[in-house]
This record gives C-alpha cells, sequence and structure tokens, in this order.
C-alpha cells in the first residue's frame, strides 16, 4: 500500500494557492450559452496547464474552443479527464448574495458562478497533479486533458471533435468532469447519464404586438399558439405524447434496482432544500422515486417568453412567443429522433407554425458498475473518505460520455468536489473547501494507484 | 352657421407652438405600469390648464393623481373632456425607430410614446380652447377636464374618484379621451367600450429553480402548471370554459348590425398593418369579422414569463411562472364576476395553486348611438373632415367610460387626433400632424355649437 502522507501533506499546505488559483479562474467568466469570455477562459486554462509541464493546444471548434492537453508518465497508458471551462448564465443576479464572477470564501465555501460546475474539479485535478509531481518527480501514467467549452450548451460540437482526433485523445480510461459526495456526505460513483434533447420552439403570429383590446377576437395569439402546442405534447399526467416516444426505453435491470435500492431516502432532503412539497406522479420516496429520477424520459420547459412582463398590466397580444424544451432520453432513445418526431407530432396537431430549434443533444450512455476502473476509483475513494463509495447506476443529468464511451471506447468513472448544496445552474453556486482537499487527494489516489496497477 | 374662418386660422398659425407643447409633454415619461415620472406629468398638465385661465386641482388618489380642472363659460352647462396623461411601457425599446421620449416629426408625424394615446388629444383640446379665447374672448359653456393618471392601468381608482366627487364632475355631455378617423381617413364616432378583467396568474412550486436533469422527472415545474392551467381556460376554439361566462352576454341588435354593416371593409387592411395571415374562428371578413372584433368576449394572453430567456440554452427547471391576461367583456358581462368564476373554475380543475392577481377592470357600458349630442358632434366633423362621420356602436377596447354613462349619467361621445396606424401600445407610436389640425377644430366646432345649442 502506497504512503499517502507525503501527497495529503502537499495538498493541504499548499490549499491557500490552490484555491487563488480557482478564484482567478472563477472570476474570468464564460458563459457559453452568451459567448461571453469564452477565447479568454481557455487561455487562462491553457496556460495553468503549461505551467504544469503539459504540452497544450487550444483547439478551434465551430463554437467554442477545446483546450487539449497532454503529459507523457512512467508508465505507458493513459487516463484522459473530460472536463469543461464555461459555466452556466449567472441569472437571476438579485438572487445572488455576492456577485457571481467575484468569487469570496464564507463559511469554508467559495462562492462564484462555476466554482462548482466545473472549475472545482478542474483545478483540484491541477492541484493532484502538482503533489504527485512534488512527490514523485513525474507521473505514473500519461494523462491527457479535454477540457472543452460547450457543455452548458450541450457540448454541440463536442462528438465531432472527439470523431476527428479519436486517434490523439486515445486512452484506456477516463475520469468525468464531475464527482463528489451526497447529502449525508458519503462517496458516490455516478454512472450512466441521460440523453437530452434541447430545443427552443418559437411562433410568430404577426408582424407587430397589437393592441389586445382590437386583435383579442379576431388575430391569433402567439403566446396561445405556444401553450396549446405545449400542452399537446404533456397534460398533466406527465406522459410524452409524442408517437413512439417510450418505444426504445430500456427499463432499469435488476442490478441497477438493487444499486438503487442500496441508495440512501431522500425524499425529505429534496423536499428541503429546493422547497417542492409533492413529487410528480404520485411518488413519495424509496426506490420508486429514486428510480423514476433518473430512469425516465422527461419534458422539461426551461423558459417561456412572450409578451409584456414588466410591472403591473399592458394590454398587448403579442406577435411571438417561444420556449426552451429539454427532452431528457434514456438507454436507448436518440435525440435526432426526437427531433422528427417533435416536427411531425406538432405538424399532425395543426401546429406547423411552431418553428423548432434545435439546441444541441446528447444519446444517453452507460458504463458498466462491475468495470475494473470503476472498481479501482471507488477502492481509492475509502481511505478518503473514511466510508466506502456507493455506486448510482444512472443520473439524471445528461453529458456527452456517448463519443467517449462509445467512439473512444472508454469506462468512464466520476471523482470530484461536488455535494448536493453547490447549487450549480442556480443563484449562489458554491463549493466545500473541505470537499475540494479530498476530492484532489482521491484524484492523487486515482492517478497514483491506476500508474501502478495492471489495468 | 357659425364662421369658423378665424378659428382655422388660429390654429394653423399656432400650430408649431401647439406641437412643441405636446413635444414638451410627450418628453415626460408618465408609465402608469411602472409608477414613473406620474407626479410631474400631472404637474405638467396642471400648469399648461392653468395658463388657460382654468382652476386646477392635482387630486390624489391612491394611486397616480387626477388633474380636474374647471372654467366658466357663457352659458350654464358643462361640457367635460375625459383624458388621460399616463402612458403605456415603451418596451421592447429596440423596435423604435427613434427614443420615445424623444419626440421627432418626421414624414408629417410626431413620433413618441404617448403622442397618440392620449398625450395628442389632451393637447390638441388646449388648441381648440386657446382659438376660441383668441375669437370670442371667452368659453360658450362651461368646460372640466377630467385627467387620470392610470387609463393604461385599468383605471383602477377611477371608478370610486368619481363615485366621491359626482358633485364636483357634474356636466351634461362628455367627450371621450380618444376619437379619430379609420384607414380611409374616415371620421368615426365610437360609441361603447368592452369591459375588462385583467389579472396576473402565477405559480411557484419551489423556494428555488432546479437543474433540469434532476428535477424534471420528479419535481413539478411552474411553467407546465401555469400552461396547463391556462389551456383549460381555453382551447384552440377559442371557446372561454369558465361556466356561464356567457351566459349574460347580449347579443349585438338589429341596429347595431345595420351600423357595422356600413363600415368599410377591413379584412386586408388589418392583415396588412399587422402582418396576419389568418382570422380566428374562420372569419375572413365582412359585418362577421367587424361584429366578432368588438361584440364577442375575449381571454388573451399579454405576457408569459418563466425561467431561462436569453440566448441559447440553459437546463433549469423553473421555480416559478407568471401571466398576463387580459378578458375583455360585452354587455352586461361584469369583471367582478369573471374573477370570482376563474378562481372556482382553476380550483375545480385542479389548479388551487396558481395564484390570481386583480390588475384592473371595468365593466363594458355604451351610449345611445341615437342621443341628440352624438348628433352634434357627428354634425360638427362633416365641415372639417368634408365627408360624414360614421357610428361604430361599440369597439373592442375597454376604457372606464361605466362611471360617465352610469354615475354621472352622461353621453359619452368621441372626437379626436387618432388613426389606425398610430402603433398605440407598440413601439414607433406616431400621430398625423394634419389630423392633429383636424382634430383641434373639431373640438372648438363642438364646444361653440354644443355652447349655443338648445341642449
Amino acid at each position: 500500500m502506497t504512503d499517502y502522507t507525503q501527497i495529503k501533506n502537499y495538498l493541504e499546505s499548499h490549499l491557500d494557492d490552490s484555491l487563488a488559483e480557482l478564484s482567478r479562474l472563477c472570476a474570468q467568466p464564460s458563459i457559453a450559452a452568451q459567448n461571453l469570455g469564452m477565447q479568454e477562459c481557455a487561455e487562462l486554462v491553457a496556460g495553468m496547464l503549461k505551467q504544469r509541464g503539459f504540452s497544450v493546444e487550444i483547439m478551434p471548434t465551430e463554437g467554442s474552443p477545446v483546450v487539449y492537453a497532454e503529459r507523457k508518465g512512467k508508465h505507458d497508458k493513459t487516463l484522459l479527464f473530460y472536463n469543461h471551462y464555461d459555466v452556466q448564465p449567472p441569472e437571476p443576479l438579485e438572487e445572488w448574495d455576492s456577485p457571481p464572477f467575484e468569487p469570496v470564501i464564507r463559511d469554508g465555501k467559495m462562492y462564484a458562478r462555476g466554482v462548482s460546475d466545473d472549475k472545482g474539479h478542474i483545478i483540484s485535478r491541477l492541484h493532484a497533479i502538482d503533489a504527485i509531481i512534488e512527490s514523485d518527480g513525474e507521473l505514473p501514467c500519461t494523462i491527457k486533458f479535454v477540457i472543452e467549452g460547450e457543455e452548458e450548451t450541450s457540448s454541440v460540437h463536442l462528438h465531432e471533435f472527439i470523431e476527428v482526433h479519436q486517434d490523439k485523445l486515445a486512452a484506456d480510461v477516463c475520469i468525468w468532469e464531475f464527482g463528489g459526495v451526497d447529502h449525508r456526505d458519503v462517496p458516490i460513483q455516478y454512472l450512466g447519464m441521460r440523453g437530452i434533447c434541447y430545443v427552443e420552439l418559437s411562433v410568430r403570429t404577426a408582424k407587430i404586438d397589437a393592441h389586445s383590446g382590437l386583435g383579442g377576437s379576431i388575430f391569433p395569439n402567439a403566446a396561445w399558439r405556444l401553450i396549446w402546442a405545449l400542452r399537446s405534447i404533456k397534460g398533466t399526467d406527465e406522459h410524452i405524447r409524442l408517437p413512439g416516444h417510450y418505444d426504445d426505453v430500456v427499463p432499469p435491470s435488476e442490478r441497477d434496482r438493487e444499486l438503487m435500492e442500496a441508495m440512501p431516502e431522500v425524499s425529505d432532503e429534496l423536499k428541503e432544500r429546493y422547497g417542492v412539497d409533492y413529487f410528480l406522479k404520485g411518488l413519495t420516496g424509496g426506490v420508486d422515486l429514486r428510480l423514476a429520477e433518473v430512469f425516465e424520459p422527461t419534458c422539461t420547459i426551461c423558459g417561456f417568453t412572450s409578451g409584456y412582463q414588466g410591472e403591473g398590466g399592458k394590454t398587448v397580444l403579442p406577435a411571438f412567443a417561444s420556449a426552451k424544451v429539454d427532452f431528457r432520453l434514456v438507454p436507448n432513445q436518440r435525440p435526432e429522433n426526437v427531433l422528427i418526431s417533435l416536427r411531425n407530432f406538432l405538424d399532425e396537431g395543426g401546429f406547423e407554425d411552431i418553428e423548432i430549434t434545435y439546441l444541441g443533444g446528447e444519446p444517453p450512455a452507460r458504463t458498466d458498475p462491475d468495470d475494473p476502473f470503476v472498481a479501482l476509483v471507488i477502492q481509492t475513494a475509502e481511505p478518503v473518505y473514511e466510508q466506502p463509495m456507493q455506486i448510482t447506476p444512472m443520473i439524471g443529468g445528461s453529458g456527452p460520455s456517448y463519443p467517449f464511451i462509445h467512439t473512444l471506447n472508454l469506462p468512464v468513472a466520476t471523482a470530484g468536489v461536488g455535494y448536493p448544496g453547490s447549487q450549480a445552474h442556480a443563484p449562489n453556486e458554491n463549493m466545500r473547501i473541505d470537499l475540494y482537499l479530498k476530492g484532489a487527494e482521491h484524484i492523487a489516489r486515482i492517478i497514483k494507484e491506476y500508474g501502478s496497477s495492471d489495468l
């Protein structure tokens, strides 16, 4: 058994420097949805990797560039880290207790947009690499980084990027961009992600808004059109009405159910954290709630805008309406099929006037919970977190794991600095500093144990 | 027959001064919905009336103050002008060709928010009064002004104001805040207005937004809740489903139909101006389109807001959604009944979570098309517009005419500077200067002829 005392000492004694580096990274806005600060952030990340002796390329895509980095190690095998430098939009700004791009530490947490998703993960990995180089003078295996800038906008160019550069990106195992503990501080191995098909539905019924007193009885109303179209897709029963939408759904296996049963009860914690009074479809908790959360397709309205939205009243009949709609997909659904099926469904329902803009998608993908690299990641967590890592076979979120799992043919495991209170995608996003240190140690152990393993 | 040469000469030779005064009034924002500039605008209007020898009071209400003005005339009878100094919000600002509160004249039109609705009407009346005083040294009858500041937010305090001050406001006849010509430049006498019940429907399903990957399968979604609730109120058949909603509807009379039949065909003009491809309920034009436009109850979504509305995608599950909804009412519907019926309907449909905020309402009200004062207003238009004024017995819009017609017991007729291209409530609101001059002359003739009539 390797002694990790020196590694741990390094991580602890250099914590402030590492957090200062993270703070610099979080202070650089990189909002993919608004194309804000992307090149600047890519250059900042590239510089941080170069400092560690990585050969780095800022590789263009049709969207934000990918930061690719590689450093050879003692053994001829390769661990690939997938991360992303882009962040979610910070709105609504008024709900932040401190400005989203002015990182601050309070009560043992760093607050900033992107600190948890995904910049804390990136810098914690660099922190672990620094500790290994300081301790061993070299890396035990080759390490590659693929750090993209469009994860929060559905990684629209990453599939093609991986397809084109699959020789350069060739690796043996992959650590995903996130990971961490659950609400009990138990480390979780997240395996498998739902797919997604993200669209904007919009309709224009006139060239200008009309006075509602004039047009109300006789003009089509864009807001009504869109509401009716959306309602035709899903009603209060939550069933998605696109024909054949559930045909390719693979229900959870017995092994999935067994793993989900071992997971803790989260219903009260979820209700408390989000302030929801009830769950959909009559669910109250237990394994059925947990299975529904991740193994079911969804259709979520993420945003809707039309007409006057200010204070008080304005008697206007809106000429335009649009909605952002997110379909989460489970194996073996495919985003391209959803797009086709949605267009046909709207046309057949008399909603030819509704335009569909494809904003991005991912197929669902899973890694075998019994893969040996997954086992290594689980084993290395125990000494850090002082308890066994639990496996969740599937998560509700989406990410571009399909090309890593199916194009690069990698087992994908998770390890990181996240926790359920991180408010990722919401105001007051934050990262716990105690978990930052643990996450870095876990990464250091994964690298060293993988390097010296027979895998 | 009175000779109006002197009046006309005055109006023409002092046109630039009058437009400069109008420009000063339009440059003062007075957005009732945002409570912006209301007191300042009331004081500006009050000052303009004082200059003309009116005794003026800025009378408080629970909302924006009412500017009340009175000047005695030769004969002991009273003409009351109802106007409003508030304007609609100017949004969307990017669609204006010049800033909404920086009035400019181009191509024979003045552009500014409020120039047509309703500040042009106010100043054109003052211009007419100036001409009469200049010509005759006095007014032929007492003139009162009630100029409120909440017309665009449903005149929420005006009913009570009129109720409380009905002795002070006592009059014999009333000229309404608007009037003008149709798309053929034919002067129109607009009689009767639909009522309105304007509400905001809102729902909060959680205390914070959630990541759509987490909550999509299990958390209630505020946008979906509101969409389903709205859809339950009205579907693509345009029928409003509140029980009993049509019970009190008085269909148009034979006289109404006859008057509407005499109105011109507007279907092509409406399609062209608004850029709509079709009318609702299979209507194509003719008297049926015109009757539907004004004699039918409506339910219009004026605005809808929820979740992320910026560029690109954000995978968020919104905790809050709200919509502005405008029910137009026809005789003898009542806004208070709609509120009760809406609450019951939502509750019975399982939408107890939808909150209703009442933003204002008006009952519908009509003046008899055969009233003698209406006849006088029609007769005085002909020499100005060089053609007969047409009567439309009812318009689609709403206003606080109920307390004038039913509390003060006045016949209410219209005369003014409006035209269909004025873009009232929309970007690039404008007023034609040729019609401004005609409107002022018509008002001068109404005052003088009414003063010397037997009415």
